[in-house]
C-alpha cells in the first residue's frame, strides 16, 4: 500500500488556485487535483501551476472541468461560492453559497468517502453547520479555516508593533471568521511573556487598553481592507488553508483555531465557531479549552449569537 | 556589516504578486518591496501577502505607491508593463513597454546603484536590449528571464511524457521568449540518457521527430493556452522570477536559460536572447557555450533576426 | 556589496560537525567554515560534509586547520573544549575550556571583529561569562545556546505526553545551563491554554505537581542519558546552534532562550544565565522580562548563585 | 486509511544515526524508528535525535532495541554491518556482513512484507546480490545506494572546478561502488554544455584526459581519504541515504544512480552495480539504458567481473 497524500481543491478562483500555488511550493501533499466547473478555467490554471513544478518538489497538479478527479482524495478543500463584495458583510454571501454548498457536498463525499473537508468559502462558519446537515460525517471531518487567518494577521500586527519575529508571537483570534470575532488578549503571549506586560525598550506598557482596541478594529477591517484595495483576498487565505492540509495529511496534532460545531463550549452549543483545536489525520481530532476573562466569554457567546441567527434565517436545518 | 538580501519587484500586477508569494514561501530573500504606481492595489497585495507571513519564514514584506522604498535593492525585478492580450503576440507589446521601462529605470538604478536588474516584462528580450540603452551598467547586471519558463514547461512536458520526475530531465528552450525559441534537442537528456535515445519499457523511441515537433509546438502555444484560459499566466512566471533571484542572492553560480545582450555568440550580434548561463551575485556572469546542430543554428539565427526587426522597427538605441 | 552570510564553526567535534551538517541541509548560511587544530580531522569533516552538498541547497563549506579560514565571518560558533564526561557536571570541565577560550577568543574577534559569537562549549553559562572578560565586545555580541537545547527537551516532552505537535508547546527552561535550570512552568502553554490547565480528554489534569516534578527531572537528567548511552550528545545541540545562527543571519528578532551577562535582572547581576531574549543580526538585541512566581524566583537566584560560585572559584574576571 | 510514511533505519551507527538526522531535518519521513541490537546506543541516539525535533519539521523519531518496531514501514533502510577499515577494501568486508544480512533479512520482511530495502551496509553491490538469495522479493524492492554518493562527490569535484553550482552538474559514477567504479564521461554535462567541451572563461578546455583521470581517482580515493582522518564516513552517505529515501515515499520517478542485480545490461548479467534507475514507491521501477563508449564498456565489465569473482569466492547463492 502506497500512502495517500491527494488533496482536492474546489474551485478555481483566486483562492483556490493560491492554496494550490502554496502548496505545491511547500510540498503539503504529493498530489494535487483541482476542479472547477469552469473547466477552461481549471484547466488554464492547472497548466500555469504545472508550469511552475519544475521548479518546486515532488507534487504534481491536474485537474480542470470532472469532478470524478476528486475520487480518493485525503483532504477535499471547498473554495467554491460567491465572493464578498466591497461594503458586503461576510454573512451576506450565505444563502448563495449554502446552495452551492448543498449541490456539491454528496457528491464529493461519495467520491471521497474517506477525506476531511475543509470549508474555506464564506460565511464558513455558517457553511461549517450547514454542511452538516447535509451529510453524514463525524464531526472533526467537517472543518473550516475560520479564524486561522484572522489569527495570522494578529500575529502580524502584533509581532510588527513589539518588533519581534511572527514566529514568537502566541496570540489568537477566536469567535465568528467576521464582524463578531475577537482576540483571546487574556491567553495571548510574545515568547514566554504575558502579552499584556510587554514594554518597549523604554519600559513602557505597548499593548495597553487602547493599543489593543486597535488592534482588535484593525484585524477585523483586514479583508475589508485588502478588497477595498485588490477585489478579493487571495495569498494569506491560500496560506492558511494550506497549513490546514499539512497538519492533517502530516498528522501532526497542531493547535490551530478552525471551526467545528461545538457542544456545551462556554456555553456554546450547536454553532459552528473556531477555538483552539488539535488538527491531525482525522481533521479536528480535539477541540481545546482555553480559559477566557468575563469580556471574553461575553464576546463569545455573542459570536454565538450572531451565528444562530444567521442560521434561523437561514433555515438552515444542524445535523 | 549585515547581509542585504533585499529584493525590489516593480509592479503588483497578478505577476509581481505571484513573484512576491512564491518568494516569501521559498524564502529567497529576506525582505521584499512590492511597489506599484496604483498605490491602493499595491498596499492591498503587500497587505494580503504580509497577513500570510506568519506562516512562511523569517522573511518581511512591505511596500506601496512610494518608489522611495526600492533604496538599497540588491535584486530588482521588473514586471510593470501593459500585459499580453489573447491573440498578440510578445512583441506587439513592445513600444508601450519600452515606454515604460524609459521612465522607470533610471530612477530605480539611482535608488539601487547596486542591484541586478530583471525583467519579466514581456516582450522582454526587446527591453533587455532597451534597458542597456538607457542606462549604463555592466552587460551582466541586465537580464530577463527569458525563456526560463519556457524550458521549465519543456522538462514538464517531458517529465509528463517519459513518466519521470522533472528533476531528472535536463532540457532547454533558447532563443527569444516568443514565437521563434525553439528546444535544444540535441543537448537534452533525462538523467544520463539522451532524450533522442529514450525509450519507453517496451523498447519503442519516444522522442521521435514528430513527438519532439509536437512538444515544441506545445511549450510556444503554452501561453497562448493559459492566457486564454485564464487571461494571463502568473503562477509559473513568478517561480521563474523567485528562481533567478535566489541564484543571484545566494551566488549559486547555476546554470539557468535567461536572456541578456549577446555579442559574437554562434554568429549573433546585438540582441539578447536566452542561452545558458551563469547567474550569480553579479547577474549573468558567463554565457556558455553550448553546441548546435545545424537546424538549431539556423532557427536560432532565425530568432536573432526576429528581434532584430523588432528593435529596428521600434527605433531601440542599442547600448 | 554582496551580503554576508558567512558562519564560522570552531571545533570539528561531532558538536561542530552535526552543527554544520545541520545548516547545511537547512541552509542556515550561504557559506561555512569548519575549523580545528587538528587539521586532519577537520578536512576529512569537510569532505565528507562537502560530498553531501549537492543533495542540499546553495550552500557551500571549507575548512581545515587554518584559523585564517575565519576571516570576515559573520557569526562564529565556537564548540571546541574539552567535552562532558559521564558522570561529570558540566562545570567541572570550566577550568580547562575557559582555558581554551581565552587561547582562541582574541584571535578570533580579530579575524571576525563584526562577528556575533555563540558559545556552545559547556559550561557555556561560564564560558559566557569569561568571553566578556577576554575580549571587549558589545554584550549582546556573545551569547551561549544555553537552554535553548533544554527547552527544545521540555517542549518534546510536553508534546508527548500531550499528544500535541511540539511547535504547539510554548514552554522555556531557564537559569543555568546545568543541574540548578528550571522550566518556568507558570508562563508554559500548549496552543492559547496554560500548561497548568491542560486536561487529557477525560478532563483529568495532566501536569499536576507530581508530573512537573519528573519533567523537570527528566530534562535535567537527559544530556546525561544521552551521554551514558552514545558518549556525548551532537544532534540536538547542533540544530540549537543552527537555529541561533539562522536567527541571526535572517535578523529575525525571534524570542530565543540563550544565555548572555544579565544586569539587575531579577535580582540576578553579573553573571550569564539563560532567559528569554531577542535575537537578530546584532546577536542579543533585548533580553526579555518575564513574571516568575515566588518558587521560580528562588530557583532563579539559586542558578545565579551556582554560576557566581563557580566563577569566582575559577577566579574568572567579568568584563 | 491515513498515509504510511514510516522510515524504519537499522543500524545506530554514525551512519543510521546521520541518516535519521538528514531524514528528520529534511523531512524525508513522518515516522522515522531507529533500531540497533545495541539497545543503550540506539536509546540515547534516538533520545538525541528526538530533542532536536522541535527545530524540524513533522517527523517523529522513535527506536531501541526492539526489532517489532520496523513493523509496517514502507521502507527499511540497512546500514547494520562491521565498518571499512583504514586500508581495507570495501569487498574484504563482504563475508561478515553477508552473515549479518543473512540474520536480519528474514525478520525484516516478515514485518515489514510490503517496504521497499535499500542496503547502505558494504560492500553494498554484493550484500544487494546476497539479498536476492536470502529472501524472495521482486527485484526493484531491494537496492542499495551504491555510487550515488559516489556520483554526488564526481559533481562536487565537477562543480568546484567549473566553478558552477552542483546542481547544475548533471554526471554519474556507474558500476561497483568500489575501486572498479568509473564516471561516466561521455554523458556527463554542465547545465546544457558537454563535460567534454567545457572550457574556462579563456577558452581553454578544463576536463582534458588528465584532469579527468585525476578526478576519477580523487572520487574512487574519497572514501578512504575520509576514512582516513575521521574514522568513518557518514555524513554524506547519511543525505544519500535520506534522498534515495525521499524518491520512494514521495513517489517520485526521479532517476538515481543506485544498485540492483542486473540482467542483460551492456553483457551485464547476474551482479548488482549502480547505473541510473527510475526511483519511485515500488523502489527501483526501471533499469535504465545509457550509452557507453567503448573504454566505458570495457570499465562496466571489469566492474562485473570484480563483482562476480567475490559473490563466487563467498559462495553466495544468486536469487
Amino acid at each position: 500500500m502506497n500512502e495517500n497524500s491527494k488533496l482536492a481543491i474546489i474551485g478555481a478562483g483566486s483562492v483556490g488556485s493560491s492554496l494550490a500555488y502554496a502548496a505545491l511550493i511547500r510540498g503539503s501533499a504529493r498530489e494535487i487535483v483541482l476542479y472547477d466547473m469552469d473547466r477552461a478555467k481549471a484547466e488554464a490554471e492547472v497548466l500555469d501551476l504545472a508550469h511552475g513544478t519544475p521548479f518546486t518538489g515532488a507534487g504534481r497538479i491536474t485537474g480542470g472541468g470532472d469532478i470524478e478527479a476528486v475520487a480518493g482524495a485525503r483532504v477535499v478543500v471547498i473554495t467554491a461560492g460567491a465572493k464578498q463584495q466591497p461594503g458586503q458583510t461576510r454573512l451576506d454571501l450565505a444563502g448563495t453559497n449554502v446552495g452551492i454548498l448543498a449541490s456539491l457536498l454528496p457528491r464529493l463525499v461519495e467520491l471521497a468517502p474517506q477525506a476531511v473537508f475543509i470549508l474555506v468559502t464564506n460565511p464558513c462558519d455558517v457553511l461549517t453547520v450547514a454542511a452538516q446537515g447535509i451529510v453524514d460525517l463525524p464531526p472533526g471531518r467537517i472543518l473550516s479555516s475560520g479564524t486561522l487567518l484572522d489569527s495570522a494577521r494578529l500575529r502580524w500586527l502584533i509581532a510588527e508593533r513589539a518588533e519581534v519575529s511572527a514566529a514568537s508571537v502566541h496570540a489568537a483570534i477566536i469567535g465568528e471568521h467576521g464582524d463578531s470575532e475577537f482576540p483571546l488578549w487574556s491567553q495571548a503571549k510574545i515568547g514566554s511573556t504575558p502579552l499584556l506586560e510587554w514594554t518597549n525598550s523604554a519600559g513602557e506598557q505597548v499593548f495597553d487598553a487602547a493599543e489593543r482596541a486597535r488592534l482588535h478594529e484593525e484585524v477585523v477591517g483586514s479583508a475589508y481592507k485588502v478588497i477595498a484595495g485588490k477585489g478579493a483576498t487571495n495569498y494569506a487565505i491560500g496560506l492558511s488553508g494550506a497549513r490546514i492540509v499539512e497538519a492533517i495529511l502530516r498528522d501532526e496534532k497542531a493547535v490551530l483555531t478552525v471551526s467545528t460545531v461545538l457542544h456545551n463550549y462556554h456555553g456554546v452549543d450547536g454553532v459552528a465557531l473556531s477555538v483552539p483545536a488539535i488538527v491531525g489525520k482525522h481533521g479536528v481530532e480535539r477541540i481545546l479549552y482555553v480559559p477566557m476573562d468575563e469580556p471574553e466569554s461575553v464576546h463569545f457567546r455573542a459570536s454565538a449569537d450572531a451565528l444562530h441567527a444567521s442560521i434561523a434565517t437561514l433555515g438552515i436545518v444542524t445535523g
